[in-house]
């Protein structure tokens, strides 16, 4: 049987960066102690409230229909939060509740791009991204994030790669995978760029509460961005709660009716509970979020500061974010070579961040997901792995 | 700024069709006893154990990501659900969850039309179905469901629709909104043009589980279908849960392949813990099920029955799903106008079919999910309304 066009163009190289984490999956399955760093799903629980009232509302029966794009109370409590970080006026009619930041990027990009558009998302950059520019029918235009600079944004690379097609700058700061935060100036350059060339700027902030020091920047906080900015976020990072699929889109309030009719004929509505559990979540305004913040930040610095002693490897102290950057170049290994032999030899799952584009080549993607003893115990067979390797 | 031609392409009339229920709500808001059968959001609770497996595993922290396209023995539950049904073998590799039908008809067709190719579905039809064909860029191609054929598919009128552009004939039984249930002759006779012309069959079945004689057919169960048949399906309506967002696909594994690829970019899994619900409601088969069938066909008996003495209006016993539907052509209002007079005058609220194709002019979309002593009420309320008009 012949399927649409559509199936080809989601096929990217995306789905299978997570190869090794299904392989490190059958070997614990097989009865192996294997420590699993590949994915971003905390370990923490979610915040009590979050659970609480997600239960107490499941009890109560809202396991009914819910509006479309979001109770308007839930709206308006993500429009709070997001006007408080940015000082910038945010109401509900700008905020569409989604299942999750994944949902997010691929709404918004659907409203956003279409078929010989440019989207320009500097790489690397998260292993779905190809995918949702894709399923759009736009082309997506990369520029490369250098190891030499931290992985921080080259402007005027940005700029060489504008055409009179592109219609969308795609950011994530704090940056998966390589845990580089996007500084004011840097995010004032890209909205410059934006208003010049009358640009959407996408933002992915999903981590935005994981910047180590405070310093996240939304466009949307920028005069005059508030009308082109599109800014994705979630509860799953924050609050520990990526099962619950709570994200949001904040953007112009026409976005959110054109966001009505798709997510109408797309998802007509999500469940009712969740919502109720994330509004009682967003006004507890718990400590916990503070928390995973300084966990993350902890945890960045013990592990970073054990892999200093890995032979032929270097790493840095990220900036934000749930994971730390191993460049493995100068061990003659490639970075899946390296994966694979030593999860073979010493049981521990790291992701190869070749899948999430060019310039990682060579790095490995290690998740912070896990205890500060578990960590040092991964820090320390992978120290052990790589001082037996020629380099 | 400049939005994608998709949002012109899902900002279709289907999005106005529940105008007149967002008027209701207002009404109710500000104190009126409205009695609202617009929606069919089911009255009765969901199954015990449904709500029960759920919150039993989000309090055991099951809060986590989960596989893009389900648990394997989510999928395999459902699996079994469909071959003790259809006769006709179907294992996990045939199955995608899905956060409801809606999602899943919008990611069916995604992967089996794109720009060009033609879908043809009869109309009336349910009232999203126009966005989503529009979505994948394909056109809409519509044949009618005659008011005096009891909305049953004229055969040679579909075969009449077919083009070299087609790629499939999407059905839905029992249909919302006319009530009808395809017969077995009938689904056979849509099987055999798919298989002539190589086309697959888009098959709606959310309603299945209220066929009210039991002689719900899928194309599924026919031979030589599976190859070619796409099933969808949820326990919204069957389990009174539509806030679960728990549906499900069913069609060949190639399919789930790219539905892995799609979701993995638009989605990355649903909740864990609805899965378990879902899981144990599929497992344990509640004796809700069978009761909710009952209740249904009780309830379109009675208000069917009570609508025969509205003048210049007529009514038929629906075979299934959860509407009455009210002919109202002979009392000179549109359906819209009479909905809204008798919003006004009685506080009674449907919804005009219109909305769902223009075979459906002039008709009432009347949703049974209230008690009978409501439905009675309302009953009595519309003939009241009926007998004051002129005609």
């Amino acid at each position: 049987m012949r399927f649409s066009p559509l199936v080809d163009r989601v096929a990217g190289k995306g789905a299978g960066a997570w190869r090794i984490h299904w392989e490190a999956l059958q070997r614990k399955a097989s009865g192996r102690e294997v420590i699993l760093l590949t994915v971003g799903d905390p370990d923490q629980p979610p915040p009590a409230v979050l659970i609480d009232a997600t239960v107490e509302s499941l009890r109560r029966g809202r396991t009914g229909y819910s509006p479309i794009i979001g109770y308007p109370e839930v709206r308006a409590a993500v429009a709070a939060r997001h006007a408080a970080r940015t000082g910038q006026p945010c109401s509900a009619d700008n905020v569409v509740v989604v299942p999750g930041a994944q949902a997010g990027l691929y709404c918004a990009l659907q409203c956003l791009a279409g078929a010989g558009d440019e989207v320009v998302v500097p790489e690397p950059m998260y292993a779905t991204y190809e995918a949702v520019v894709r399923a759009t029918g736009a082309n997506l235009v990369n520029v490369p994030l250098q190891a030499d600079r931290g992985f921080h944004l080259d402007l005027d690379t940005l700029a060489a790669a504008i055409t009179p097609r592109t219609r969308v700058l795609w950011i994530n700061t704090p940056h998966n995978p390589t845990g580089a935060v996007m500084t004011r100036g840097e995010v004032e350059a890209v909205a410059e760029l934006a208003r010049r060339h009358d640009l959407w700027v996408l933002s992915d902030e999903v981590y935005a509460d994981l910047a180590f020091d405070g310093g996240h920047t939304s466009p949307w906080a920028l005069p005059g961005m508030a009308e082109r900015t599109v800014v994705v976020s979630s509860l799953s990072k924050s609050h520990a709660a990526p099962g619950l699929r709570f994200g949001w889109l904040v953007g112009p309030p026409e976005l959110s009716g054109h966001m009505y009719n798709l997510l109408l004929c797309m998802l007509y509505g999500g469940p009712p509970f969740i919502q109720d559990g994330a509004l009682a979540a967003l006004q507890a305004d718990p400590p916990e979020v503070a928390a995973m913040r300084a966990d993350y930040r902890r945890r960045a610095a013990l592990l970073s500061g054990i892999l200093g002693d890995a032979q032929h490897c270097r790493t840095a102290m990220p900036e934000g974010g749930m994971f730390v950057l191993l460049d493995v170049r100068a061990t003659g290994l490639t970075s899946t070579a390296f994966a694979e032999r030593l999860l073979e030899a010493e049981d521990v799952a790291v992701l190869p961040a070749d899948g999430f584009g060019p310039s990682a080549t060579g790095h490995l993607r290690i998740s912070l997901t896990a205890p500060d003893a578990v960590l040092e115990e991964a820090g320390r067979r992978i120290v052990r792995f790589a001082g037996g390797l020629a380099g």
